[in-house]
């Protein structure tokens, strides 16, 4: 029997691309079925009753929830190309520990630079780029997080690149000026097809978070 | 040559708990170094530059944090004996989704019941509820999260049980009254010596952390 694969996605949804990539990555056949995320799908709903959230991957009518949580089960079950984690205990910890620092630290720092203004922007500002600071220092010299080649960590943070001009705009940052390293990163990330094809434009990205900061009044 | 495995912890730490459980499950040696999470060790430092938390492995000189990245490289690198992780790749990323859930919400509304007053603890005795109902329905009718088996979610959750009198005695709540079946699922668990063994007295935390409310002023 051939895998059913569905993925429930957001367009512009850093952690919806996340799972993308890693279906690219894989060279995985699916459908893809936008949601409406103000206005939730019973399908959604019964998919991922406690959170309620995109991406759902739906492997053979059976959901996966969590987009770090789907990418490592992708990882798994398609193991014969492209591995995402190492294969090695320690260097699997040592990308987890990476993957889930983006996560506690550089979704909510971001989310500022759109959401806030004043005091409160300065306040994110300065963590933005103290957050990216210690991320090009896990960067290092490597071309890549995964160190020669794209992998799990990657994934999980080039997929924040597709909201780097709404930052820059609505921050009014320079983020190549602060962080050069990172954008290089990015670049390079950029040149695989699996990454190009997978990331939301960053000018549509902007539009639809203009609008957005309309409706809350932040404009 | 042996393996060299040390745990910097803290004591009453719910996180810490999980790796001694996973350690104890694995009959591995370790030599357990409590830490003063008040005035942080140079090693501590060392250790976890990013995070400056515990619980934190070394493993021959290695160090991985985040306790549940923690207890999957236990489980990974000693893979002999009582696996935590469900072999299958779907099963696993269940287990992964209901440990996250379990970081993600539960901590935070058990926190309130002790370190709030007035109307926000009555909100927090609300949702404390409402998650722990939620981990009620997973439980469902199994004997444990893992099912047949103790496991991944049930080493997340389990290490809560050390904090229950605080949260009943200072949030004035009757946990077993409103959730039976997750107390019969903690008493269940405690007949296993490695988790008994593994936490901490709840006694002795009612005092630890009634000495901290009278430093916060909350009393």
């Amino acid at each position: 029997m051939a895998d059913e694969v569905v993925l429930l996605d957001f367009w512009l949804s850093m952690f919806g691309m996340r799972v993308r990539i890693a279906l690219a990555e894989k060279g995985i056949k699916y459908e893809y079925q936008e949601q409406d995320i103000f206005n939730k799908s019973p399908l959604l709903l019964e998919m991922n009753p406690i959170h309620k959230k995109i991406p759902v991957l739906i492997h053979n009518g059976k959901p996966v929830c969590e987009s770090l949580i789907i990418v490592q089960y992708i990882d798994e079950v398609w193991n014969d190309k492209s591995p995402l984690l190492p294969s090695d205990p320690y260097q699997r910890a040592h990308a987890r520990f990476w993957a889930d620092f983006v996560d506690k630290k550089v979704y909510e720092v971001s989310r500022k630079l759109w959401t806030t203004k004043g005091e409160e922007l300065e306040v994110g500002k300065k963590e933005f780029f103290e957050i990216y600071k210690i991320l090009e220092g896990e960067l290092g010299g490597k071309p890549y997080f995964g160190g020669e080649t794209f992998g799990f960590v990657d994934l999980s943070l080039i997929t924040f690149y597709s909201w780097f001009h709404v930052y820059e705009v609505f921050g009014n940052i320079n983020i190549e000026a602060e962080c050069p390293k990172i954008i290089a990163w990015a670049k390079r990330c950029l040149q695989k097809e699996t990454v190009a094809n997978s990331l939301a434009d960053q000018k549509k990205v902007y539009e639809a978070v203009g609008q957005l900061r309309k409706i809350r009044g932040l404009e």
